[in-house]
């Protein structure tokens, strides 16, 4: 099962900056071979279920081993069965109505 | 690593009444053992991140065989290290202060 | 237009204990006049868009002037013309199917 | 107060092609001056907060005019008072640490 994703990762009691716990969770997704791209609110990731959900859980505890406490991630997961679909498929979809 | 989750699951392609999917989903908590409460935008679910996310799996799995050709689920995910903590316990944490 | 919301505050720069601060919107929805049942993730909201609204910036204002110096708020906004339907409508219609 | 947004409005009742109401909205915002940016799940925006409500409204009007009976939306809001920063600074923030 493909499965299209977005996430947003909130690391808390680490101070205002958690630029350097995002940057991490780019480097899991990166090192796990998933299409992804960073957006202002979150990053786009596709692939597997099971590569995708392992890089998730990864995130959660490589964040908690770098000393934030408490962490909150937002996820959007879309599976669809009638056709294959990216990321790029769905965003190139809208820019050819506009 | 304990995770509290709330989870909304919007099928797409079955017309406008999304509820015996949406019961379905519930189905597969209660039999997966795990707390949940549903509330009028999604359910709040807790439980080991592994029990947590294949009910989750299971629940794009069954709805896809159940006619839905699209699904969209939108999920937050809680893990904390500094002390345990039931999302009934965040709630009270909330009504404490009022 | 009636709106049923969903709404998770996250206030940052604050530490770890947010309940204080979720605890205030409580307040903000409550002396709005607004229908609102918390939950383990959130609060569930419905009235006119515009009171809605309303009640959402005032809550980023006072937690502004509280000391939170980063306010993320994660919604989800609800409207339908083909009827009346209530939050609690919602939950019965998927009880209704269990 | 500046705000950054990011939003996935989610047409119901229309079959399951979305992408002419999601371009609808990109040109809503458009017209309305906000600096906006599509990605897989959703567009950031950008502005003082009335001009962001103003056109999310606009867009949940506009597409039940449309047909679409039944909207629902999926929002982050961020606001900050200890410094200005836009959505692209926040993206450039991460991409130092990398």
């Amino acid at each position: 099962m493909y499965v299209l994703m977005d996430i947003m990762v909130s690391p808390g009691g680490v101070g205002i900056s958690v630029s350097p716990y995002v940057a991490h969770c780019q480097k899991i997704f990166q090192e796990a071979g998933l299409t992804h791209k960073m957006h202002g609110y979150g990053t786009n990731v596709e692939g597997e279920w099971e590569a995708v959900m392992a890089a998730v859980k990864r995130c959660h505890e490589d964040l908690h081993a770098m000393g934030a406490v408490r962490i909150t991630s937002h996820m959007k997961l879309g599976t669809r069965t009638d056709k294959d679909q990216t990321l790029q498929d769905k965003v190139d979809s809208v820019n050819d109505k506009m």
